[in-house]
């Protein structure tokens, strides 16, 4: 099973290619989707769909894992990334891939077996359980990376669910 | 010019369809997108973008007039409305659609000239301004006449600040 995790965002989207075959997980990709702040919106939005779709292509995953939003005290950043967000789930469904999201609590009991763990735990599990000799940069890849293992880890759980 | 106009939702989309030649205004067509509450929200966003495509197919608008997101109370509710104007806006900018963004306050400023304006007095208006019979059903239909009604009048301020 192939997925694709993701950090959303409207600034900066992390996202990570993880494999899991026969109980082993493999990371083969991971890094960010960037757009610049002097556009407008649309055309932010826009971008992020045209490069996810161009992933997709490349990396064949058939699933998505999402991190859910977690509610922030800026309500109008907050909106962005939600807009951002469905613009990044629609761009998976037209693409044929099934969606799982996960709340920062559940990607952190995932990962760390502790639901308080910090950003740092976090980020040195994901090197320990990829064998990666550094901590993966920036942060926004580093959580995407999280969310995908998120799944890897509950996929058993999640397909016997469906 | 050829206006969409659009109240965004999960559950109820509403649009409208107006245009505008030579300072008069006419109502194409208004309605509702609908998405069952039983469906997966990736299948109802996904659902939006279809059927949001085949209006556009249909009726060829050039712009697109879409209400900002009202803080509301239920931050989960606002959220989920967040996610579905991301995947309307992209899909209008997928389809060559130029965007307009309009705040409650400016909608009611635009049709009533009076932004504290309750919904009762903006669809009264709706009907006067279309020489319609009757307000039009439903809500949602009527506010995104609104919105759609918004942008038309103010085209040439918005064409000269392009």
């Amino acid at each position: 099973m192939r997925i694709i995790g993701i950090d959303p965002g409207v600034a900066i989207v992390g996202f990570s290619i993880i494999e899991k075959q026969n109980g082993k997980i493999t990371l083969l990709d991971y890094g960010c989707i960037r757009t610049a702040a002097g556009l407008a919106k649309n055309i932010r939005l826009h971008q992020i769909s045209q490069d996810l779709k161009e992933l997709v292509q490349k990396w064949q995953p058939e699933m998505a894992s999402i991190e859910k939003l977690f509610f922030q005290t800026n309500v109008k950043t907050a909106m962005s990334v939600a807009e951002a967000r469905g613009v990044i789930i629609n761009t998976f469904t037209e693409n044929g891939l099934e969606l799982a999201e996960y709340t920062p609590l559940e990607i952190k009991m995932a990962v760390c077996g502790y639901g308080k763990a910090d950003k740092k735990m976090v980020q040195q599990m994901v090197k320990m359980i990829l064998n990666l000799k550094e901590v993966p940069q920036p942060d926004d890849a580093a959580d995407a990376i999280a969310v995908g293992l998120c799944l890897a880890n509950s996929l058993n759980i999640y397909l016997a669910t469906k």
